[in-house]
């Protein structure tokens, strides 16, 4: 598929400059284009090399300084390089198609246009809409519901009175309705499972990772809300709420009942408390341990978690501990200023296995 | 099913209180039962609310100021309560049977009433007991056994050499009896395997989460003792044995050789050193890191851990840490008190990027 | 089958001394190694111990007063062990074949002597090696490669466009080429994907545990060097590189773009920033968050991730902080000592919860 860069700024309503006619044959990333390339200049490192590269077009912000070159100039330009790389790369979708190899109970609704990969099982009373694809070992439970063009990749597994909605991604290894985590100490001290008869419903437009665990609530739901993208190897626990268009990084665990607003970044390696509530636009830093609730728009950071600019100057006057030590002793001298410093030094580096208790 | 309010309190051992003949078939929580149903009623907010409820009954630790309510008094309500969950939800089990579609090794003992779903695989001279369930995808090795009403959920993969319990549940993903972890560097600096020769022991009563990883031992066994329940996405390392009734939560994970006694609770996020032994009742907070042994009964928090207490006073302090340069660098000034207080707060945020070293 | 310690001496390029001609037909670990067992004897305790065991020989760092004992005298005597347990331990192999219950697309190229167990799928255009041997459960993708003697254990998924090497072991549950993790904020403000549409490289004599996520570059390769080893539950990002003979234990997780260089050891819970390197060599102690680049050979811990005799020294004082504001706190005092010291320490235990704001 070749492209002119007039076909190019068009589709993604951006400007083109100098030759609109150059023909476009594939997206690649600045240090690999070549001839017959577009690629992305964003960064003022690349900007300053731009005149070396041999890729045909550039996706720019602004046009400054770069006559002579041919241009998508854009508002977004990650976002129309995003489209792009869409666009060049659909090409090349397979024949739709179900497997011989197919293994469904009783009551299916099935949509048109599907493709199921050999070796897919299907429970009671499933439904699934137009245009989706089933990779192999993918394993649905009764009365999963599932809406169009939506992708699970291969080994994903999904329980019973899960519903899925339209153009959803899921990755391989996850499990979607595995039994929320809660038990209750019986007469004996041993623990007695409360059984977990809710759901799970995973909105229109949601990515999740590979090996991630979305839990089903002790009863009502829990919820992925429309747009919300999940890393790999995510923990939800059960009756929890991730918002929409909200941003989860890899290793993250969230317990039960805790709630994300809209457009929340949560880093990776994050832990929260069971309940807490986390506004819309949250930002929380990797391996943060938020504790309780954080209000809207807030950056935080550190366990428990604090607004990110509280952690930064504590963590930074942290690694200053020895200095603050000394600094005390100092003050604590009779005569100020007459200690030796190579005594003190010594002290200072005393190892922790030495320091009794704690 | 519909039973007796005076028949629910026979079957949980508590008392009925009110109406002892009125007619209960659902089990619900409190913001959403209506007539018909029994509800939890233990935190005060709700107690107040309990007359605007339409529930048919509540279950109460004790029945002060709720005259002429339908009650299900119990020392215990919150246990009551997860009784009647399981009561009225076992109505609902499916016809058990073997699939056609069922590939297994030589010398494999089957037990009566399984229930096997297509596409499950297992290798030779396996045992599987009475009244097990096996999903779809489940792949076992050679020479597992199985103890009675055990469950093992889609995608499970159980390696060789494995035992598991009666009663036992295994969410999907999860992978008992992979290789422990061991290499030893050879001459030419290489990581040069260590066969890992051992076995896993899930005993009775045990639940596992979903994407969990039970490693086998180098030599000798894994062990998860009767009735602890672990979480999503836990690792537990070879030759680690985690004790009776222990509860840990997800995204832990245990080096090889730890040992964690009875009726501990491990939070979520939490690491340990190998061999590193914690005591029973010890309770784990979330993301701790456990780097020496932790005596029975004690909370610790922190990495390094240490007691909850000592953790908790140290990291309110941390937060304080701007303060407390400001009161050295105070005392410090030759005429105490005397320095603006602009200046100083311009030095406490100098960020972390601009400080020479470290 | 039986050899002698002069045979396991020259297998082993140690030396035997004692009874050369003594038979061995297991090795065990000390605690449990008897009669016709070799076992390892390194640490002094046991060595202490040596003459209460019955096991038939020791392997020895040296023979200094272990006169009259059988020993296999060798400078790396764990490497030793290392290379018997796998010598005693591999006459157990099963005879290969190929199940019939295997599905493949079009244009596959399979070697010789392969042990392709039942229910294995694998796309069009796959390459697989000599001796490999795929368990149940394995999906491969289109275009995927794999080298000889290649194990690729149950229920893991590889998806299209990813190569593997030779001698390389993958565990159950792990995901190899699920997209990287990236997308872009468009004009409504909803999170647009970045298609990924690189590769993955896993390079000879790799061993990656159970649920791993590798995931695939945006352009470009991700890649696992030679020799490198996993433990469960790693997630690698897109564009990620991890070096030669790296250790990475459990739940660490690295950002898009982190390079790690060879021959580091990276400890359980690590969290990196994107496009952080970490240089060869390097140690990253446990839980540790890496923010920024580590040159070679260099140890470190905490988060932000310093020198780790910084972090000790620092986390050291951490735990002594109520001591250094108690210790401000007299200095402040207008007549030094004049405090009466259990109203001190009553300030100093105020709970976290009783502080404002923060």
């Amino acid at each position: 598929m070749e492209l002119t860069l007039a076909q190019l700024a068009e589709i993604t309503a951006g400007e083109a400059e100098g030759d609109a006619g150059a023909g476009i044959r594939c997206v690649r990333p600045f240090e690999d284009a070549a001839f017959g390339d577009i690629t992305l200049v964003v960064e003022p490192k690349l900007r300053a090399q731009i005149r070396e590269s041999s890729a045909t077009a550039f996706i720019v912000p602004d046009a400054r300084g770069l006559e002579g070159l041919n241009l998508l100039v854009h508002p977004r330009p990650k976002l129309a390089f995003a489209r792009l790389i869409k666009l060049f790369a659909e090409t090349k979708a397979a024949a739709p198609g179900i497997s011989s190899d197919f293994t469904a109970g009783a009551n299916i609704r099935l949509g048109n246009s599907l493709t199921i990969h050999p070796r897919v099982t299907v429970g009671r009373e499933c439904s699934i809409g137009d245009r989706c694809t089933l990779h192999s070992g993918v394993v649905l439970g009764d009365r999963v519901s599932i809406g169009n063009e939506t992708e699970i990749h291969a080994n994903v597994t999904i329980y019973s009175d899960v519903g899925i909605g339209a153009r959803v991604i899921i990755h391989s290894g996850t499990v979607i309705g595995a039994d929320g985590f809660g038990f209750v100490t019986d007469e004996e001290g041993r623990q007695f499972k409360i059984l977990q008869t809710g759901r799970v419903e995973i909105e229109d437009d949601v990515e999740i990772g590979a090996n991630c665990c979305i839990d089903r609530a002790t009863f009502g739901v829990t919820r992925i809300a429309r747009g919300a993208k999940l890393d790999n190897l995510i923990q939800v626990g059960h009756n929890s709420v991730i918002g929409e268009d909200t941003i989860v990084a890899a290793l993250t665990g969230f317990s039960g009942g805790t709630t994300v607003g809209r457009r929340a970044v949560i880093a990776g390696g994050v832990g929260t408390n069971p309940h807490v509530r986390i506004g819309d636009e949250v930002l929380v830093m990797g391996q943060a341990g938020v504790t309780k609730d954080v209000p809207q728009g807030l950056r935080v950071a550190g366990t428990p978690a604090r607004d990110e600019r509280v952690w930064k100057r504590a963590i930074t006057l942290f690694y200053r501990l020895p200095e603050l030590f000394d600094r005390i002793h100092r003050l604590e001298q009779p005569a100020r200023g007459g200690r030796k410093p190579g005594k003190k030094t010594k002290r200072l580096r005393d190892p922790e296995t030495k320091r009794p208790g704690v």
